[in-house]
């Protein structure tokens, strides 16, 4: 099809043309004496993404979800208890991944929409008073609904309830996009990917850990191998990795780390919230609702619509896909049909959601839906109109 | 800018993903045994683009400017006359190549706007009874104004008055987007570059010429060197050039021509006239008008819109660039500060162009011209809405 | 440093230009409709390159390391019991993994420089009357060493001792550069990654299983959870996978497929044979000798050349680095700076080759090594002059 | 053909990878407002090259032919006399532009392989006492011989006769490779192309003219049109190009003038010297003969090599084609079959050129000359063995 493609699931997202360019490299020796310039410079600059200055993080071939394995495996021991909340797609199958390496796991549900509800993580703590929970699950900013939930409040309510557990925090949509305060919050594990607000294609896992939980890499028993911190942190002192990096990945985290280091973290955290709060206009104007229940937890990475019931998501994205060359993202799970999602994170402006928002006008329109064509563009539009001009990289 | 740059400029224009992983090549020996195939399949995909069986394609280090030289210089001699239509700033530059090369020329004014009169030209070449004319000038496509002439109109008129003036034909914003006859409507020269249709790079001049046109190359006496058709031809015949060739850019052209023919033209004609029905749809709602005076000239590949007498279009195309990332093209010569203008051409599709449209009209917004935010993007939208699915490549 | 660096440590190996191009690619949704037929040809594509009509392919984002851990966990319980052959540093690796991940490994250690013994494992498999050894494990081409082993011969070895061990077999300096029969030879679980003979950056850990092997999978009860195969196995039916998976690596496997089918495999292996021959040649001409101590076993896709005993490798290694920009492999553990090694495997020619054994031997002359110059390089030519015309892709 | 081409014409040469990656971007307004940062930079960077800080450089889309034919139009009427020297086919060449374009053109020839003679230059110029002669012509380094000329000899000749004529020299095959002083050798029209020394794809004609040179566009009256310095330099001088300049090679030039900076033009001479020496020595221990007569002029960018006249020159090329996928330079004109040739400029280094004389050995071998295997490559190897170690970009 000619044209441009409109990528807007979240997740992969739009990769930016100058980290196109940085990964078209051939290899190098990864074991070569110039190598740890790479890797330690990747490590450093990588810190101040998760908000840490004492925590430390890793690299990793995998993505999120090897994360989850990554912060369970090094400091847990089969059979250990974790506490889990669940209110969404993702929370959900991170609580599965506990599951299947042999954690004993309470869950703490709430229906999809909500965020994760620190008093009811302070209940469960309380009653656990032989500290037998070993660490709490949470997801930051749940994709598959949009919602954004309060880290600091968790750990509020995790220290109020005089209890050791680590906390362990999804970041997979929130990192590199939205304000993430490792230290200040308290987040003992936090684990995201590299094909969201990284901008990168996915195959990188990247992880923060905290002083406490590599302490506890000594005592955690689960088998590990592959992803077992202490001989990966060993190579990386040195500037080196165990085993062969994916350097065409780290080739792109080098551009992106300096593309961060040139907009601003803060000026990139505002800028999603910009481009957000128009997209919620949107939203409004055409009548619909989005899956997240409460204002101040919408996502400013991602927007999960829900359609009327007379409509099937699915058309609507299907439609959009053929016939406008937009990808949007469906409902997982028990939202399937219900919503799609709009995702508003990485190397994105205003045009490209302009034109996003009006192909999806015209979805909603051919899949039946009465919507105003030109009515979301035009409340997007007002909310960006007139903005000063953009810091030039 | 973080996103995407929106480059809506009559050209250059946007070179898309494929061509330009396929001008990422290393070079190699310009005079190898198996560079042949290279050049003869790139001449023989040429002609077709053209409208031409019978006529001989060219590819020149250079641009559309350079194609005009090649036209004139290897067909005409010193002081020999030509007749010039000039109805915009790029007929008014040709006119002008002709006069500093030596010619002696005639021209036909006619406000900017308006198209090509072939009446006009009928009668200074009745009025030629010696038929000291040897060549009549014209711009297919008037990138300054967004007008499209009748080309085949033009030829009727110099053959209704039995003269035997060459026709030679600009087609820099035309030819590879909108139909292009040349054996039918009797062009002897048809000239074009790569950053417009072609969806190039600017490098290359474009040039096919008639059989009447390749014999007149022995008597023409006007100087050249570099753009001298004769051995062009005959390295060409052989698979070769005379010169090393741009070869980044022939490998942009192969795939180029490869996509053309993956869509087929007819229906990269169709794209272009439904993706400019939807911009001047917008225009209409924006209540602004055409600098192209009559419905059937309206240029499927570039409008310049003209705004109102107390807004200056600089201000419009500077607060578009610098607040929105999209560039627009300016007025010329004449036009300066009243018109702006539009590309709509090349590797193109709906949501592009909605994006674009939006930031037109906050830029408008912006500039001081009331226009109903949405309004444009509506309109488009009604235009282009529940199109069959696009055939995939 | 001008010029091109020559990269010839054994992996990561040089990624062919076509396929770098075929990476610079912005991403897609992994959940569209047509994603699938992405996957399914890869998935097809693969399985000749393992050997295999009746084993099922896999591709994981991790690397060989992850491999391990894939053909482990989906197999075996804790406590298992499996039979490890250690002749390298890479066969140490893969042992130490197994007894990482929870299982009891019993090994047979040969000298670094042998092959693999079948005779000792068709002894310790008789001795293991209560079939308690689960699988056995070997390398099929030591990447520390250059050692090619039999992989036929430790299957008739197991089958001779009526034993029902799994095979598992590390090939990750072999599969796709050397000839390898997954199912003639009996092999349940393959194991290799992206970095080496597929020409790709690192990233990818490629996988095949047999029909014995997924059926155990139902019973292992080692934790996994994203290497879990029954989700991969169930996703990758429908065309997808069950979480991102890393797609420029995936757009590059399927350019290198591509290139492999247009080559055709027994080329490709006879290419590496010829390879190998003129650079042994060379090592022979200059008075060195291999790691590897049986012709019959030297590798065709990696060298371990042992240096005089008053010379240290790693100077070789270091002035071939910093003054000729050319990379070779060190010795790795007990072989450190022993042996230096040449990678030849992947994307290479004669000429590549030849820079690259002139460059060891001034690198050798300069750290004190009194080699003929140019001798190596005339004892290759000698090997591999006057070949007919390669096959043009 | 699996590996790496080797590209040894003389021309066009191999482009750095970080230059393919500079030239792959999308395209620009080349009218915007941060255009002329771009332009103001390379006119800025290029002088030095030329070796001048009182000349003006140009870039035009084209070749060096084209570059003959912008200096000379510019600065000359019809019917001027200039004198041109032919020591080859490059010479040739540019005498035959002067022809074509209605000069009036006295030659000196001297035997192909012998240097400009400024002795018979300067008793030319002594016969013209009228001062009729307007401009010599001459080439720096002629690519069909690989000859090197004295200009700042040239220079004295013509001061030393008194006369006023310009001299337009041919820089093609040196500037940007070889040591180039514009102004201390009184060049007053100095021309080049992008392929060689500047290490891009063909299509830039790049030129500096003196202020003498500028000074005469006024009078010239040759017809120029596309070519015409005047509006070139206007537009220049505000930052843009007079018609849609090609933005890939600016932004490919931009990288390599960076390149250039940070090698230093000192060292990047000095490497054409060491790498060029080195090559001679092989051709000397091959028992062949340069096409260049007197060593000090044998140039450094390409080695024309005679062979033994019961050898076919073709069929080396052909073999070293075919067979080794080794790409070297014919002999032209009236070498055509008695020479072939060695590019040794750009991006080289010590192994890709070990490589390419290895390969030429068994393709001499192969066709019929019975060279010893290996001997050019260790006298190639003497040259450059213990070499301190390079600086690092």
């Amino acid at each position: 099809m000619p044209g441009r493609h409109f990528l807007f699931v979240p997740g992969p997202t739009n990769v930016p043309d100058r980290v196109l360019r940085a990964m078209h490299r051939n290899m190098e020796d990864h074991r070569s004496s110039v190598f740890p310039e790479l890797t330690h410079g990747l490590l450093r600059d990588l810190a101040p993404v998760f908000g840490t200055t004492r925590g430390r993080p890793f690299i990793f071939p995998g993505t999120g979800t090897g994360g989850w394995e990554i912060a369970l495996t090094n400091t847990l021991s089969p059979g250990d208890r974790v506490l889990a909340v669940r209110n969404g797609q993702f929370s959900h199958l991170f609580t599965q991944a506990a599951i299947n390496l042999g954690l004993n796991v309470s869950t703490i549900d709430v229906p999809w929409g909500d965020r994760v509800p620190p008093d009811e993580i302070g209940a469960a703590l309380r009653a656990d008073s032989a500290h037998a929970i070993r660490a709490v699950l949470v997801v930051h900013n749940e994709t598959a609904t949009g919602v954004t939930s309060d880290i600091g409040a968790v750990r509020q309510a995790i220290d109020g309830a005089g209890h050791p557990a680590l906390l362990f925090v999804d970041g997979v949509s929130s990192i590199g996009s939205l304000p993430f305060a490792m230290d200040e919050w308290g987040v003992d594990a936090a684990i995201t990917g590299s094909q969201k607000g990284f901008m990168l294609p996915a195959g990188l896992a990247l992880v923060a850990m905290s002083a406490r939980a590599m302490a506890s890499t000594a005592q955690a028993r689960l088998p590990r191998s592959v992803f077992d911190l202490r001989p990966m942190a060993a190579q990386n002192d040195a500037g080196y990795f165990p085993f062969t990096p994916p350097l065409s990945l780290l080739y792109g985290l080098r551009e992106v780390l300096t593309m961060f280091a040139e907009e601003g973290l803060p000026e990139l955290f505002t800028r999603h919230t910009r481009l957000a709060s128009g997209v919620r206009a949107a939203i409004d104007a055409w009548g619909l609702a989005l899956c997240s229940r409460v204002p101040s937890a919408h996502s400013d990475t991602v927007s999960a619509i829900v359609v009327p019931v007379d409509i099937d998501a699915r058309t609507v994205i299907d439609v959009a896909f053929r016939r406008y060359d937009l990808a949007l993202g469906g409902g997982l799970g028990e939202l399937a049909g219900r919503v799609f999602r709009i995702g508003h994170m990485g190397d994105l402006n205003e045009l490209m959601l302009l034109g996003a928002l009006a192909g999806v006008e015209m979805s909603l329109a051919d899949a039946g839906y009465d919507v105003p064509l030109g009515a979301g563009v035009a409340a997007a539009q007002r909310v960006w109109r007139g903005q000063p001009a953009a810091a030039t990289a």
